[in-house]
Formats: C-alpha cells, structure tokens, sequence
C-alpha cells in the first residue's frame, strides 16, 4: 500500500490539488475511485464515516483522514518540505490566496463548470450568467496579479499555485473558458506550472467518474 | 493611535470575524470606516494602494497590512495566545472549518443575503432559489456537527467558531433565515458564543456604511 491514499476523481479539480502536490514532491502515493456521480460523497456511509462535509477529496496518510483542499496542501507542503513558506509573512500570504481560490476563485470557476456542462441537466441561464460575472471578477483579480508576477506568493511555486491551478487544466468545453485567448497572464503561469517535473493533467493523474450525462 | 486598525463597516460579516476575535481577544483596536456602497473598495485606491482583491476587512498592525478574515483570525490567535490550536491537529482541523466556511458556509449565506436584501435592487429568484438552496446545504452540515459539539473544534470556542459566527448575528429580515426557528444547534451555539466576555453585535462594533436601497 502507497504511503498516502488519495479518495478522488479525475473530474474534481479539488482532489487534483492534491494529486498534483502528491506528484510534484514526488510522495508514493495511490488514488482510489470515488464514484461520485451516483452519489457517493451525499450519503450517509460517506458522511458518517469518510467525510462529513459530504467532499472529496480526501486523503489518508499515517493514520490521518485529512479533508478540505487547502489543510491537505498545507499538510503535505510540511511532509514533504516542498511549495511551503520560509516565514510567517509568506505563511500567512500563502494563506490569503488559498482562501480566496476557496471563497471566489476555485469557488465560483468550478461551480459554474459544473453547471455548464458537468451536472447533466441544462442550467437556469440567469444562475450561470450569474456564476460567470463572479468568475470574471475572481480571474480578473488572479491575471492582475499574474501580470507582474510570475508566481502567485514570492518567486517560485507555493502551495497557494496549486491551489489556484486546480481547475486550469481541464478542456474549454468543460469550462466554457478559453483562458488562452481571455487572459494571457493565467495561461502563461498555468503553462509554467505544467513545465515543472512530475505535472499530468487531471485525467491523466485520476480516476474518472462516469458522468451523470454520460 | 490603537495598536490594531481594522477598515470594516458593520454590514460585512467577514470585517465582523475580525472585529469580534480582536474585541474578544481584549486587544486595542478602532475601526475604520470604509464606503462600500459607493464603490470605495472597488475603486483603484483601494486595489492599488489597500487590497488588491477589492474586500474588507483590512487589518492593520505593526506596519503589517493583512486581508482575509480566515488568515487575519489565524494572526490574531498566535498573537493574542487566545482562540488558536493547542496543536497541528487541533491546526488543520481549525483550517478545514475555515475552509468550508469561506467555500460554503459563509460564501452562500452571505451572497444570498446581500442579494436577498442588501443588494439595492430585486434578485433574479432563480439565483436566489440556487443560493438558497446551496446555503441550506451548508447549513446542514454546521447543524448536524453543532447538534453533537458544543464548539466546532475541541471543547472550547476557537478562531473556526468565530469565522463561521460572522454572519449568524444579523436580523432575520436582512438573512432570510430565522435560524432559531430551523436550525436549533446552531442557534444554540451562537448564543454560546453571545454569552463570551466581549460580544456585541455587528451593528454595536463597527461603522454602519450607508447602503445603496436606504
């Protein structure tokens, strides 16, 4: 058995934070499949006994469960001693944009991915157009920065990098953005990301769930 | 001049974390007040000079200027010896319960209250009855842990408490949610938290900004 045991699938951006960390540091670990689309993570079995948020992903490792993305990362940037902090100042900056890719940017991109074309029904119009303005703002705030910065916290790639990153890669027609042509500072950074040793995309690092409109 | 500077104005719940952890903490603080409603906090000032991704709370301390309640909160417990982990799983387990309440908990309540009455014109009820519905399902998982724990981590109030509390002292009018009235646990507990040397309410610890439908 791997040392960490990651529960995802390919299609959650969240669960590929993590698998990409595992991957990028190098750490033995494994995937195990979560069918997530027949309802897995929204029963009892799973909330009772893996995770009560009803989330993925979640990852064991030592006799830990660990959910929730960004405590994982943050986790695993110890373990490894890699993409963490050198001090309270970048801790704390690391931090900052890890809850904002949860509170706006990973947040609102993802869940206007899913209904645009993951949730397997048509979405109401006026809440995707909704999603998408709060999702242009978010992108706006990260391509500002990435601008004239070539990594989201200091001068090399952190944890808050991944954390972002976590739904850059999937197809424009998953996520209804051509982040090529709308904003070149995010796809030059994401080009930097996918540069480093050890990057996959997220169908090639995870097991894919069978889609509910598929 | 007071030790901490916190740029807030009531209405916001996040500026509330801050408030209530630094008035909860007995440190030396003062509000400054900040115009949301006219746009102060979009405007290029305050993204150029104060936070570049256009929120409060703001704090200042030291000569440092932090943004983002969950890693303002996280300063405020190790400066203050107060309401932080007494260890790294006591840590991560406070960092997951401010992640879910800056992803979900805090994220859709507040978004369906600013829409459902604070916004100055009438919601799409489409995008309401989503958001609606997404607080609901976050709600439901604060409800089912606080109906078994009294504090979210460990057996004491911490910073997770006080994140996921910034929004549960506003009126019924403004939320939409008579939370006395459906969620029990959580109005439980939020009374618990009332009862701590140092409460106030929202409305009686910071600047109320003039709100574009009064």
């Amino acid at each position: 058995m791997a040392d960490y045991r990651l529960h995802c699938f390919a299609q959650s951006g969240n669960a590929y934070k993590v698998a990409l960390t595992l991957s990028l540091a190098g750490l033995d670990w494994e995937p195990v499949a979560v069918d997530y689309f027949s309802g897995e993570t929204r029963g009892a079995d799973w909330r009772g006994g893996v995770n009560a948020m009803g989330e993925v992903p979640v990852l064991e490792h030592a006799g830990r469960r660990l959910t929730q993305s960004g405590a994982i990362l943050t986790y695993l940037a110890r373990r490894s001693g890699q993409f963490g902090p050198i001090d309270e100042d970048e801790e704390l900056e690391i931090l900052r944009w890890i809850l904002f890719d949860n509170h706006k940017f990973t947040s609102y991109f993802a869940t206007h991915r899913f209904l645009f074309s993951l949730a397997g029904k048509p979405a109401d119009p006026a809440v995707l157009s909704f999603l998408r303005a709060r999702t242009d703002a978010a992108l706006g705030v990260a391509e500002a920065h990435l601008a004239a910065h070539d990594f989201i916290v200091g001068d090399r790639p952190t944890i808050a990098d991944i954390s972002l990153a976590g739904y850059m890669f999937y197809p424009i027609a998953e996520t209804g953005y051509d982040l090529a042509a709308s904003h070149p500072a995010i796809h030059a950074w994401r080009e930097r990301i996918a540069a480093m040793p050890g990057w996959k995309p997220p169908y090639d690092m995870m097991p894919v769930a069978q889609a509910a409109n598929t």
